[in-house]
């Protein structure tokens, strides 16, 4: 039975996170060796006080969170898909501006990773044959428990929610004891690393039934995530919906070494839409059933994980949260990369570049630096492969949500798609300077009596046993001096050699080629967390004009770089909207805009000007443009800014440069605010000081 | 039977464009009314023949192609996905220049689209629940005929193909007379239009076996094309893999149209993947299970289908092919969208307006205007529900290929998605005019009087009654009169109505709204068959050397929008790759370049130069920047264009900005040539004119 007096692992990191539906980790490791991680874990034993700013800071986003959904929806960043049908859990649409948002996002992370880094960026498909995910481990252990009700079949439940909900009902019962606390805190933290059998026995212990009917409940087996769909019209060719867009970069690891001239080290991206059957899909976009995914396999040689470009970074302090911090109960730490790797506390330089780089990229789409950590996962959750791995963590109404996986995988999946597609994907590289080394090799003649006395599977036994790496060979050498004989497999066949038959001989041979399979660093990140987390931090309400003021006024501040569009047009009425110059010089700006590559939208309803920038506040829009009667005579407009809500005059032509600037950053709103009329009011008039 | 002295019109279609793997009309319509069309189709009897140029072009495109594909697979442009798993037919990978070129067409797209039109992006999921897949029509009609093999069920073939390549066998043998020729030609070209049970007579009239076996053939049976997958681990929620974007679209109408102040027309669309799941998929690119489409519907009033920006493009001349040129065997024709509006061969403005834009985007991408037509659906190709439809179709080695489907669709989609839904699809439009009606509504005592008749269910018949529409009112009222009751069915329960109880009376109704389900032009672009195209249009071998010469150079020359990279940075060779001075000037141009915007790439191996600019022509980057021995000294490099293979010589503080400008258009090569320094071949000397 568990150890029921330790507390987990989990459960300082869901104290510290103070959430429920929040830090629990994601798949984004298939659960390799899970059942070894997951025993190692429960023996730890953390302490948790959770910061008391921390508290008041996730409870503002908490309260925020109900007014910022209420938004999303009216304004349709996102919804659930096919509502009109009534919708289906786990499924969500990007309406006009979330899509928006979510396009620059990505386009910034191209223009980060891809471009910057000269990534090789390849499309593969979304669906993937069975052979490919079987060799990747997702067939086998891309899985979570599920039970169902004995008597009504259609009701199912994922095993480690249904104990956690159980576990947290317990805890609210009044007048529980503090041992009783205790062990039921326990459960519930440690739920999603039981065993099959553990579950069963935490079922039985507490007697859960299924909820709703009360009825008893199946023991828990395993769901594999995967979305399967057949191949064809034969339905013989069993697909499945990618689980990850990772394995697509394995599969083309080979042709794009071709085109990198044969070197390494370099990196390819993806960007796309991944798929897991979630059985309970909740907590709004950061647990869809369909989401996107940027991810990145940058390929290195194993012994070489020094980066060119880490000078440029390593004096960047970031917070830190560290294994042995998680474990001692110590808070994160702020220190440059350069001095996390060089105390070995991040692996290596290549894994620390790309931590800063994956930093620099969350704060320039305007997420705040105080709400990201990156925390080191534990020994025990990491896979055996994995040799160090780091999450980006974005706190928010979840507490700390995990939003990208920057992990040094070593060499596990190429070397798992070498193996099961019988295809070489190791590196090459020529040695600078070769050298001798002694083999054992067959003998020419023993390889001719080979093939004589296995008839017509000689040729294959030949070349078996030709093939065998040099560990083998001597192995079966020293078997056969030993005993006489040798037995080898091939292809479920045993053949058996003997001493006479298989004569081997020690020869000199000139190595001139280092081969090896390279190891990967892979950051991988979750785009729709990612925008979900970047609203959170950009949402405000502003103040309420007074007591009665039952209005609430919604800003989402996006950075320039995100905002769904760079500038709102708006005419002051509806008699401006039906002249003809207004017509005209909306024409020639529009183009001009479209020229810089500055989207922007219009909003000609018959609101009043102040109640269609509050509209666009909402929208995030951050430059509102006025054309009025004056614009009309002297081609002068108002350009607003969204969160100062200032105002300056300027004429028309001089607008597209300006909008420009200020989206690249090159000219700041203070600045252009001094250098043009201005006003702090809409009462105001315009002055230049 | 069929009348074989008929020939179809596909037979014409075919004919023209020499292809058999071609102009099959894509299945963007979902079949509906399929059988009507096919067998009207049947009775047209259009002549064929095919200019002599063409038939060249496509010789020269069919040439290309081989050239083409095998530079396509070495540079990894696209290749078969999991190829080290030998591959899956109809899943494609796009390599790094390849995904390079796709992005590159969809961001254009957006540009051209969205961003210029004023369209509402949306993203919405890729699985979709049954219920939508049904309501649109996809699940009962999106089927193509396959056929078995009767004793190895592995062995199944696509009905319509195998007919055509049974018929095109037939059509090879020696000595077949002019009357067999004929019958086989028509059945060839009818294949796709056969109903299940002339399929059959077709198969037992020629006694089509199975190709590998001889085995016998079952009956010809319904495919659906659909990839279906469970969603939830239950099992009982079937899903579907949506095969078409466009759905999506229609599903949050409503939402969008809340967007856009609720105010007609605009203009929704989306970007992403769509599957079909093909019987046998072939044509490479062109026929995938898995592909790109870039979907817009224009919603509008039916009554009103005028475009305000008309005016602005009705000027451009395009070729048309439209029904009646095809019907009697004429020519396309150019003439000018605005024409062909007035003289009603294109349906109406907003449709003549997206084709024009189609053209506008085609072109700009780097297609060849002498390649691309538009043609339109014959009467008896399109749905029922549409009300013109026009494909822009691309000419390459397959032939005419539609890439673009520009439709038409009326108010089909929503109202059948209203229906099933159960909501109110519906646009209420404010009269400007109020007026009155006589309309016939239950009096209130009789409601009173309803809803104590039957008792429990009282208020739900009285509900139903009111909300009847007038003429099912008038009916009930006509019935009463006649008979004396009338039954009313409510969720399949009957209720008899009596004299009696059920009593009318004319009221004065004033309207002031007016409501009707939008009809949608529906641009539809396949973003896969366009690279495709674009490929084989900007594809040409440069003149061999001499006689001997066996190497093919092969350039493709993309326009700069599309290229995969802008420019490829050159050290001359190994010494100055390794040079400080070289990494740090490398250094602030990759900076500048990324702020401008421009992909790049770089070339450091130590191939010589002349191979390393024939690499890159290969890629279709159009300039490269050369840093040799002199850069070192006085900052200057060498920029040569890729078409030309010209070089001019600058200082690299003035390259950034040119690149820029060369890249946007708004410098000509020809201009930057004249203004620096420059050289035709590489063994002259730089000079200024």
């Amino acid at each position: 039975m568990t150890d029921f007096l330790s507390t987990s692992i989990k459960y300082y990191l869901l104290h510290a996170t103070k959430g429920k539906a929040t830090a629990s980790l994601d798949k984004i490791e298939v659960k390799a060796q899970a059942a070894e991680s997951k025993k190692a874990s429960k023996a730890q034993t953390p302490q948790a006080p959770a910061p008391e700013d921390q508290d008041e800071d996730q409870d503002q986003f908490g309260r925020n969170q109900k007014e910022l959904l209420e938004l999303c929806k009216r304004r349709f960043f996102y919804r659930q898909s096919s509502d009109i049908y009534g919708g289906v859990a786990g499924f969500y649409t990007y309406g006009p501006p979330g899509c928006a948002v979510k396009n620059n996002i990505i386009s910034l992370w191209r223009q980060t990773f891809v471009i910057s880094e000269h990534l090789l960026e390849i499309e593969d498909s979304c669906i993937m044959q069975h052979s490919v995910l079987k060799a990747s481990g997702h067939v086998d252990r891309f899985n979570d428990f599920m039970v169902k009700d004995v008597k009504d079949e259609s009701k199912f439940f994922r095993a480690d929610k249904l104990l956690e909900e159980v576990m947290e009902a317990k805890l609210q019962t009044p007048g529980i004891t503090e041992a009783q606390r205790h062990e039921y805190t326990t459960v519930r933290n440690q739920a999603d690393a039981f065993s099959q059998k553990e579950m069963w026995e935490m079922f039985q212990k507490y007697e859960i039934k299924s909820p709703e009917t009360g009825n008893d409940l199946s023991e828990p087996y395993e769901f594999n995530l995967m979305f399967p769909t057949p191949i064809g019209p034969g339905g013989y060719l069993q697909g499945y919906l990618r689980p990850e867009t990772a394995q697509g970069i394995f599969l083309n690891y080979k042709y794009c070494l071709e085109q990198n001239s044969n070197r390494l080290p370099f990196g390819v991206a993806q960007v796309g839409r991944s798929f897991r059957n979630e059985i309970a899909p909740r907590a709004g976009l950061t647990r869809q059933r369909e989401f996107t995914q940027a991810e990145i396999e940058y390929f290195v040689n194993p012994k070489q994980k020094d980066h060119p470009k880490f000078g440029l970074v390593e004096s960047t302090v970031l917070t830190l949260f560290h294994a042995d911090a998680q474990l001692s109960a110590q808070d994160p730490v702020k220190m440059t990369v350069g001095e996390a790797v060089r105390s070995g506390l991040i692996n290596n330089e290549t894994l620390g570049y790309f931590i800063v780089k994956t930093w620099q990229f969350l704060v320039s789409i305007g997420l705040k630096k105080e709400y990201i950590r990156f925390r080191q996962h534990l020994p025990t959750e990491m896979a055996h492969y994995a040799c160090d791995c780091w999450d980006a963590e974005i706190f928010g109404s979840y507490g700390w949500l995990e939003c990208v996986g920057i992990a040094d995988r070593s060499a596990f999946d190429l070397t798992a798609h070498a193996n099961a597609a019988k295809c070489d994907l190791q590196y090459k590289e020529s040695l600078e300077k070769p050298f001798e080394r002694e083999i054992l090799v067959l003998t020419k003649k023993s390889g001719v009596e080979i093939m004589k006395a296995f008839k017509k599977d000689g040729k294959m036994v030949k070349e078996f046993v030709e093939a065998q790496p040099q560990e083998e060979l001597e192995c079966i050498a020293k078997q056969l001096d030993s005993s006489g004989d040798a037995e080898v497999q091939i292809d479920g066949k045993a053949f058996t050699l003997t001493k006479g038959l298989a004569v081997f001989e020690r020869k000199k041979e000139k190595v001139t080629v280092n081969a090896f399979t390279p190891g990967v660093i892979e950051p991988s990140f979750g785009i729709d967390r990612i925008f979900a987390m970047l609203l959170e931090h950009v949402y405000s309400a502003r103040p309420k004009e007074d007591q009665d003021d039952k209005q609430t006024r919604g800003v989402l501040s996006f950075a320039a770089a995100s905002a769904p569009y760079k500038c709102v047009i708006l005419p002051l009425d509806q008699r401006i909207a039906r002249d003809k110059r207004y017509l005209q010089m909306l024409d020639s700006f529009q183009r001009e805009l479209c020229e810089q590559g500055l989207s922007f939208t219009s909003d000609e309803s018959n609101a009043t000007i102040g109640r269609r920038y509050a509209r666009n506040d909402e929208l995030g829009v951050p430059f509102a443009v006025t054309f009025d009667f004056e614009t009309m005579e002297d081609s002068s407009v108002t350009l607003r800014e969204r969160d100062t809500m200032w105002q300056i005059r300027l004429q028309l032509s001089l607008l597209g440069e300006l909008l420009r600037c200020l989206c690249k950053g090159s000219e700041s709103w203070q600045s252009a605010f001094q250098r043009f009329p201005h006003k702090k009011t809409s009462n105001e008039e315009f002055r230049k000081d």
